[in-house]
């Protein structure tokens, strides 16, 4: 159920409309927009009545919601959703640049990566702590010594962190020392760390799983909603198939999927989803092409000698010549089109 | 590196290796196998320099390990592990038959399947108390109430216990109220979870996940292991293909992969594998037939009023009917093949 | 549309539909069944009249197909069909075994694999006589020469000869030495090559493509049987995925699902399946457990000399294993089920 | 083996190389390049001499091949080949646009889409006389006189033609009345069909199969080139995986993995690469931002009546602005590096 509010609704008639909603035992999720407040309603096993909300004052309309999905849907918030990660933003006017190493390794190969990203003009800063890793024996992450020293990037340079918490702990630690809590392809569909990252007050970057649908996208952005952190990007990092020539295949058509069907940004990560050095350039242009709001994208100082995933990290100078590529296209794709590209 | 002792060793060699082994400040895995013991090495970065063990007394060898698993591999343990859960056993010379519904729901309906279960001479019962669901408005499962339901399922039928946990709370409940953890598919690669379960005192089921590779089944295995459960047992339950006419693909070609390459046993589950309940039974068939060592299949009294799954639950008549089959077909493979045919 | 004649009708009242049929400017294709006739309407743009055949003599029923095939259907011919090919049959109550080299080499090779397949029992020899190879330098096969060959090994051992044909000339030297035309899997959709298959006199085993849906597949042996050729036997090959521990993943289920939709019998190949020599015998058991109608299996003297997919080539003496377990367990099968396995 | 000329090498000193070729048994392939010729050779077993060549006069050098395919190569011919299409060109300074109905229908339809092509500066256009269709009920084509309209389409417009043969007459009929012979994705591994298409006079459009790797793609483009047919343009079209969001899956991670390994030009087809009318101009952004040499794009006057694939056709108006879109973009690319973008 959706409650659509009229333009000129009181904040005493939404809190009313809320009011209803948990007499009934259920959840509200208010979505301003920019003509008008809707209200999505969770919680609720069967259909909710409308009959409980179509007299109250204010109140357009309520809707059914027959998707399974609910929050994340432009029938909730029909504009697109302007996240606020740290003193930047994703998902509006500007093309959301997000850079640096697989995996943090030592302060000066974190420093070194951070100085050329700040110069590049990107505000938003990657490294791994803690790191999945497919074998227990490989390098695990610096853990919150790693987060330490991302904090320190960004109090010297002023970009915001993102970085990857894989448990409770790492959410806690992500929350304390960082701007944004990534979650990665393999805990897509850990649910409990969803609901989690759920009740956390960062903004939740989401990783698409290697064989995740759309919908099983969608409905775990909607986990994270459902339980009130609606500040959310979606990730897409290349999905598993047969093809060999790289090391996943990037799905770019998700992206005009998940602009038609939702209010949330996505994002393109063309480090793993080619696993190749050569890919990552001509990869970034196609996703920033196909209407993107933004790159996270891997670099190292010397990613001969990085200790995670080299073959796909961008030298310095390699991740500048892509910046300037990708500024350039996405000033040119939106000047193009009436609407933006991903609209 | 692994350690292989000789078949005179003593208790007291393989003491004076382990302790060799903790002061250079690794971990030492003591597998017993019929003729003789061997001892896995975890912990070390690099490669182990094996003079340190050769000139021990009781070393038969140290063997470099190249491949990117230790515990799990034959190498280690050359027979296959029989693994107790409960007061039963999987690997052994009987086929693991484990049987329940999909979610626990009611007591009606539980103890309806566990009798059914029961009556076939199945040792082992399934029922999920924790259900990870694709969205967060569908039924989550009962919790730790359905668990409890469990354990009186066991005191009565005497059947063990073997039910999904999703995160850390969920395995010290299962640890507490059943007889193994089941992790599942996509939790596979959650790998904070597997080092978690890992210092559980259960054994643990290791379902696949959705897009694995053999190889990361194996290393989520090791994940396991290196924590020092070494009671592991593998499932495949389908892979996600571009084929329709099943939910999921069933790959049986990986049983006499990991009968190959490990000592673990592994079985298979036509019921996730299939999602249509006219295939499960042919799928149990070819199962058992391909080689695997148990089955997990879900059965429900009434499958068309199940909360979850219903389309590929069994009746407990089709149930009972696929039991006598596999029972007799599990028999025929055995006698036909001098060594069992998942040797 | 879909013409259901009574039990009692008259060859005179099926001749007269056919003269109906084909003044409407359509094909008949007239499918006799335990109990009854049927008649499949083909050529037809849009749906057809009933009411031009209700109330000829001996029609129970015309039926409007909603499906997007019409002739392999059950409800055409709702018993299975048994084709006849050269003096054997598949589909009927025995297990096809169908064996052979890859490619025909030398006259020693093929000699030598024919009489340990016959010494077997088997009834069907394949051998490629034309080899569709990935690389244009591979070899391609020994042609008519070959062909030549396989007849000298039908008349000295009465085997049937399998081997497949990649152009028209190549069907038309087909129909002219061997017993059944084998359209492979990079063929599957090559619906010109269908069309004149669908024209020759001989059974055709059409292999599913590599990634070739069930309705892809259903429709493309309806192109054979479109033109009138109703000997159609389907073969599941395995299909690609990203699993890489085999050459291909074996899609067992479709075999229960081939069953339920069409009255076509269907076969598994479980040598190019799995591309390793050691699943084979697994998973040509498991090809039997799950309700295949025969197996197509390798066999090479000496494997590791073979021209063409030595690593999946048994040996004659693990063919003549393979062949006695599954035998065996074909009975086990059809004994325990009141309806054949793959009703 | 490939032989090197030196830059100075006269005409007769290529002859003498391709004698020798000739002498031995095999097939000389002349690639002239911007500062030097090499000449490919096929039609060897195993390996050849370089003795043969190294002491010929013109020769620089003659280098084993070690990779399975030779004529495609970067090694043969450094320089990227510019293929010549009727009076256009592929794989030069411009943006190849190739564009037009699925199906040629009426003349009303083809010269109304004509006609809207023609005006976008587009040179090529395409539309299907034969239709490769998954039922054999569906609408197959109109077949020569579909071809005859083309003709006329070239004459009135000065379009070039690309349209799709199936089968040997259909070749010999496009190389009659066509420009370009397009090699469906569910022909790409009909290697009867490559190899008449390589014996052909006209350029040959390879469109990738829907499972095919990078390397069976060279690998038909070989068969092609060992024919003698040098001018093959490759084709991504999407690929088929689990996602469900549109028909195919873009792999555009191919464009600069082909570009890398070899000298010929390759375009995107996001018409069929999606399937949905409403990503394809963002996929065909993203294909021109990846570096491909062209786009191959489904328009029809009125979609909703076309009798194919009307869900992914473009309006002529939509076509108008992609074209727009898509040029502008290729210039700023190419202004951006250096070298072009695709090298």
């Amino acid at each position: 159920m959706l409650i659509v509010m009229r333009p000129d609704a009181a904040e005493t008639d939404i809190d009313r409309v809320l009011d209803v909603i948990e007499t009934l035992g259920f959840r509200g999720h208010v979505m301003p927009g920019e003509n008008r407040t809707a209200i999505g309603i969770t919680g609720n096993k069967g259909s909710v009545d409308p009959t409980h909300f179509e007299n109250l004052r204010g109140v357009a309309q309520a809707i059914r919601v027959t998707k399974p999905y609910k929050l994340i849907s432009k029938e909730l918030r029909p504009e697109k959703s302007v996240i606020k990660v740290g003193t930047g933003t994703i998902g509006g006017d500007e093309l959301a640049m997000i850079a640096g190493p697989c995996a943090i390794e030592t302060r000066e190969q974190l420093f070194a990566a951070a100085e050329a990203v700040a110069a590049s003009g990107a505000r938003f800063f990657r490294g791994g702590a803690y790191k999945p890793r497919t074998s227990p024996y490989a390098f695990q992450g610096l853990g919150v010594e790693g987060l330490k020293m991302l904090a320190e990037v960004r109090d010297q340079y002023g970009l915001n962190i993102v970085t990857e918490a894989m448990d409770e702990r790492g959410i806690d630690a992500v929350e304390e020392y960082g701007d944004c809590i990534q979650i990665g392809a393999r805990n897509m569909q850990n649910f409990s760390l969803l609901r989690y990252a759920g009740r956390a007050k960062k903004p939740v970057l989401l990783k698409r799983g290697l064989s995740a649908t759309l919908d099983e996208l969608l409905l775990a952005a909607e986990y994270l909603m459902a339980e009130g952190n609606y500040d959310v990007i979606l990730c897409e990092r290349g999905i598993r198939t047969f093809a060999d020539h790289a090391r996943n295949t990037m799905d770019l058509s998700i992206i005009p999927a998940v602009h038609r069907l939702t209010h949330l940004p996505i994002i393109v990560d063309p480090s793993h989803g080619t696993g190749h050095n050569y890919m990552v350039t001509p990869l970034a242009r196609a996703g920033v092409a196909v209407g993107a709001d933004g790159l996270i994208i891997e670099v190292h100082p010397k990613p001969e000698e990085a200790m995670c995933d080299g073959a796909q990290a961008l030298t310095l100078e390699q991740y500048a010549d892509l910046n300037g590529q990708v500024i350039s296209l996405y000033k040119l794709i939106n000047a193009q089109v009436a609407e933006p590209v991903s609209g």
